[in-house]
């Protein structure tokens, strides 16, 4: 594995961790990459950071170096945010000063045309030479949540979680990463590829594979250069970690777009597919699926089954749930006699008794029976998950003389009944998607309001049921590659 | 046609514009059917509103009577909201009382047994028999909003606008409400219809047909009960005024739902599917499409043809949006030299020079750039519609300096300038959508900020091409049955 290499363990560690970082083509231009980026330095907090600019003395007001190799300190990391005609230049002067890692920001090269194509290799071959490695060019940067360290220039605070992300796109990566984020889950490290001149996403996989900060792997894939290392590598990864792909520019629009965006060849869709099928990867087909498969995945068991319970507020919203579940591959459970005896003592006589469990009448009911019915049908050894059309962070009970749960005391039941139920249905190995408006970011939210991390919240059944899609079909492929 | 037929033109009157409204079960409890309808009728100021209430003499602190029969005005429409068991004697007593329209909100009947069918029969014979017709029941009521009537009881305030909306469900029914509402667009009828007992979404489609206020209609279906007169009415019917549908409950758990919901058969999909294709009848497969696809038909030109232009801050989401129009039917358009050369006069010269256009570089340009390169899009002969993943509303110019922008007089000057790209687009007969967040609701929205009735937004671009595929189907449909 090119990770047991000579070099990389130092580049990882340089990469993720600097601790001293050099921004070429640092700028106090507002809206600029030298600007940004030397912003996000400032932010994090690295006490050794050394901005570059051959033309002016002071970039925020300490001094700037004309050149790495003016620095007396050592560099971990040298970030070049300069044209791309000045970059063999500027790489061949942290080649000498001895730098091991960089990230070219700069684009203009394989993606744009031949001449730009000539460009990157010379830096390759300058980079080579010196045993450097270096992200992009044509990237946007990276982050580890857990050092504390961001060059991300477009993108504001990531949240620290157990997610590790590559992406062959900055604005993909930064859409997915706030999709993920406002669904209560952070990252371990993301990284933005670029033209993944000398580290290639298969190198990003077999890193993330081995990083103990990250419990799940997500990638954004135009194009793969090392095919078959990355189904080797996913084909182990996934045994112990899901990994999720979005794999976009297939057709022939957006397979020229790609081209002229990364330089990267789309290849067949087909082809992909089948091949990640076969390596347990979870493939997304859109952002907010993505988004939507890795915060289940964080929160949520994995189903032993196709069966679904759904509790719903209205019919038509039941009628319009079953459906998803089913288009989805999945089952509306049967109740057991002994579920449809415990709902029949806490519903009124008309409800359907049946699945979808109906609480038309829940106006005029407590929060208390909501939680009662979710516990009745997580208990039915039948049931393999279950679907709450009632959103469980939303809900305020109705019933007259039932304000005073809203009080402090009562929230904090409240609460405290839900992370029961929570815990209860992960015990039994059965997870509780919740569909509803998502709660608001969590600097805006009450701590005892919601416990958030027992459950998944989805605006429709129809991503409801295709989350509960995705980890069923990952249940399997873990069972079918075990019994072999 | 049955609306030619006695007695349609005075029920509807009295439906939807009622002189003298009568409440049965009007109630003080909060949280009941009784209590929530007679607040929408006070709210909606109707000065002729009798509560019957036969145990209570006062509701909210009016007399309330004990029958119908009590009232000494004429009661143009009777709204029914006892439990199931009372109806056929709160029937009768309308019909004695000479009332032709009625409302049935009451459950408890052809969706729960064959005891339950048998007294909708009886209640459904005495009306007859009075040439009474009623909405219902099971049903959760009505609104109109051009006569600011309502007695939607589980909802608050609906916009007034063009839509006209029948659906077999109120949750599904303001679920749908709710999202078109965020795209800024209103309804001007919407009727949750029941279990059909006398009338069908049949009529409501004959009526929206007719209505003046209603230029497009949209249904919430279950089941059709006269489907061979649906298809008849329909294919009229969007000859004229587009339709759109969403039809669930065909999967087998599906089903069973609906039978249990409203009474209704779903039916094999694929005849349901052949059918609406027949007719002309836009089918949605999700809430949100059906609402993504109403909002585009108000605001937007049908497009011409296939071609679409995408605007885009970066590659990879271009490349995203490009897969996502290829798989809609959509093909990436090849601009003409003369858009490329304006293109080029406003872009660094390392801009991709095809579509999507990106503008990489976008946080060193002013928004004014961006109105532009859209412009240039419209006007390209090659180009039927365009794709804007720059958030025309939300946008806010990043360049140094451009700050100014966002005082009072730019803020305008910015609105003109939108204003005037969205008459251009829908003069050349162009849809421009928007991907993006939405807009703050209507009300916490600054007048200036957005030409909202001229563009349309979506939130993601898969979104946005399945609307560009359902417009550009329509009028391919439209095309096809003129040529006839």
């Amino acid at each position: 594995m090119s990770n047991a290499s000579p070099g990389w363990a130092e580049f990882w560690e340089c990469l993720f961790s600097p601790g001293s970082v050099a921004l070429i083509g640092a700028s106090d231009v507002p809206g600029s990459w030298g600007f940004n980026i030397m912003q996000r330095l400032v932010q994090s907090g690295s006490k050794r950071t050394y901005p570059v600019n051959p033309s002016h003395p002071f970039i925020r007001g300490t001094t700037a170096f004309r050149s790495v190799l003016d620095i007396q300190d050592t560099v971990d990391l040298a970030v070049i945010a300069v044209p791309a005609q000045r970059v063999p230049g500027v790489m061949q002067e942290c080649v000498n000063k001895g730098i091991k890692a960089a990230v070219v920001i700069s684009g203009g090269f394989a993606e744009v045309d031949d001449e730009g194509k000539a460009l990157e290799r010379r830096v390759v071959e300058i980079a080579r030479q010196g045993g450097l490695r270096f992200v992009g060019p044509n990237t946007m940067g990276h982050v580890n949540t857990h050092a504390g360290f961001t060059i991300l220039g477009f993108m504001g605070k990531v949240s620290p979680g157990p997610v590790g992300f590559a992406a062959q796109s900055g604005n993909m990566g930064s859409r997915i990463m706030q999709m993920v984020m406002n669904q209560g889950v952070g990252f371990s490290k993301f990284v933005c590829t670029g033209n993944e001149a000398t580290v290639r996403l298969e190198d990003y996989l077999e890193y993330f594979s081995q990083d103990e900060d990250t419990e799940a792997i997500a990638l954004y894939i135009e194009g793969l250069r090392e095919a078959k290392r990355f189904l080797r590598l996913a084909k182990m990864t996934t045994l112990r970690k899901p990994v999720v792909v979005m794999k976009s520019g297939s057709t022939r629009g957006a397979m020229q777009a790609a081209r002229s965006h990364t330089g990267a060849l789309a290849g067949s869709d087909a082809v992909y597919e089948a091949a990640f099928r076969q390596a347990g990867v979870i493939r997304a087909s859109t952002e907010e699926e993505m988004a939507d498969t890795l915060a289940a995945l964080i929160k949520q068991p994995l189903p032993r089954g196709r069966r679904v319970a759904i509790l719903t507020m209205g019919g038509g919203f039941g009628v319009v749930s079953a459906e998803a579940c089913e288009r989805e591959g999945l089952e509306i459970a049967e109740l057991s006699e002994s579920t449809i005896s415990k709902l029949d003592s806490m519903l009124p006589s008309r409800w359907p008794h049946g699945n979808p469990v109906d609480l038309a009448g829940m106006d005029t009911m407590g929060e208390v029976i909501v939680i009662n019915c979710l516990s009745a049908l997580i208990e039915d050894e039948g049931v393999d998950s279950v679907l709450s059309l009632v959103a469980l962070h939303r809900y305020q009970p109705l019933r007259p003389g039932a304000s005073q749960l809203s009080d402090k005391g009562n929230t904090d039941a409240r609460a405290e009944s839900l992370k029961t139920l929570g815990e209860k249905a992960r015990q039994l190995g059965k997870p509780v998607l919740s569909v509803g408006a998502l709660p608001p970011p969590p600097g805006e939210r009450s701590a005892a309001e919601v416990p958030w991390d027992s459950f998944s919240i989805y605006p429709s059944p129809q991503r409801a049921a295709r989350v509960l899609h995705q980890l069923l079909w990952y249940r399997r492929y873990l069972e079918s590659v075990r019994d072999c």
